[in-house]
């Protein structure tokens, strides 16, 4: 019988790739629950209508923490299980676009649909980039990479559509921020799918190539994540302080 | 195959030297997350303006315990990994002079190039220390300390010059817990360039010099994070009195 832990990635990586990794992992773990404390104590800081965002942002952020801790264990037992980054992006990647969208100063009646467009693009995103990671074939790595870059353009078409119309409309500080969020994730989303075809570009078996790729989806996960919802943060405190200015 | 485990440092004390070290871990990891919890409890004891100074300090210890928490573990196990060390430092020393920086009393727009200006160098300090502390040869080691002494000292002349010139501005007790946070992380600072010069002056085989390390970077990390924090919350209380007598 196949048991369960011999169907993990073997971690191929050693000396200081493989070390370098370890601290990185564990580095990410850190500073997702250090978010997480941050982002909870932080959520009533802001008005009623955008706290959601903040407590969306510390959900994110324990999300990964999660996942991170567990692929940090399967790292220190010489295992690795690219699942637990697409079960993690499978639920962050649909709230994190749910944050924007509850500080984009939308109308209920307009928030709703988009909400829904943009939830169902990133779980296609997400579900059609997973047969490529996990095949060892260099063709259906393309071909769902190609599929997922459907969903991944049409996001950042309508986010970028969003926030230009948010920008004119909000006062400088807000649009500065909104900007700064739109910035994180372009910068962060595009890691990924370099990131992903890595394997396909250096070889499955290029060190060099594998200690690159997890340290730069590390990265990716710290801008698009905590430091985004930093951004989320600061967009949603200069609302309540403009929205009542006599509360603060 | 290399095994990841056997790429860390194996811990050479024995006898009465192992178990102090084995001990004074434990006593940090029960101490930073001690103090997590009491940060966490004040933080809504202070004016809002200064409350995220209160949670930083609670983050701060919460990272250092959870790192605290891994080196035991590795130190029952016979091994030591410096990476979580570093990567501690590396997200810990940025944060405690953002605290500093909320509790000052300085407008927004001093306050943010002053915070960029001391990140940056906190970030330079720990990256530069890090080759050196890994490396084996005396000269390496001597080369990147001289080098992130430089952030090292750029970075508490500009600490120094701020806090006089706020203990000038504000009341007897501000001023002096203000003196009080800035001689702490003085006084915890200067263990942290001079233990990272043990192995060169006393060997990397000289057990007492390991232990005494060890132990210092220990105390060190209980001045500069807890007992640090401790400062920072009187500063944010004696403010919250002073702006808002009735409020107390």
């Amino acid at each position: 019988m196949t048991t369960g832990s011999s169907l993990m990635n073997t971690v191929t990586l050693t000396g200081n790739e493989y070390l370098l990794v370890y601290n990185v992992f564990s580095l990410v773990v850190a500073s997702m629950f250090a978010a997480f404390v941050y982002f909870l104590m932080n959520a009533s800081q802001v008005a009623k209508q955008y706290r959601n965002a903040v407590v969306v942002s510390a959900v994110v952020v324990g999300i990964a923490g999660y996942h991170y801790f567990r692929i940090f264990s399967g790292w220190s037992d010489g295992q690795f299980n690219e699942g637990y980054r697409y079960a993690d992006w499978l639920l962050t990647v649909p709230l994190l676009l749910i944050e924007l969208l509850i500080v984009l100063g939308l109308s209920s009646e307009k928030r709703r649909p988009l909400t829904i467009r943009l939830v169902t693009a990133a779980v296609l995103m997400i579900g059609l980039g997973y047969p490529g990671e996990i095949s060892t074939s260099d063709s259906t790595k393309w071909i769902f990479w190609a599929l997922a870059m459907i969903p991944f353009i049409y996001i950042l078409a309508i986010l970028y559509k969003e926030i230009t119309a948010a920008t004119k409309r909000e006062s400088a500080g807000v649009a500065q921020a909104l900007r700064l969020a739109l910035g994180l994730l372009l910068l962060a989303w595009l890691v990924y799918p370099i990131a992903y075809l890595f394997p396909i570009i250096f070889g499955e078996d290029s060190s060099m190539a594998e200690t690159v790729r997890q340290v730069g989806y590390s990265v990716a996960d710290l801008l698009a994540k905590p430091v985004y919802g930093l951004a989320i943060l600061a967009v949603a405190k200069l609302r309540t302080r403009e929205e009542a200015p006599s509360a603060n």
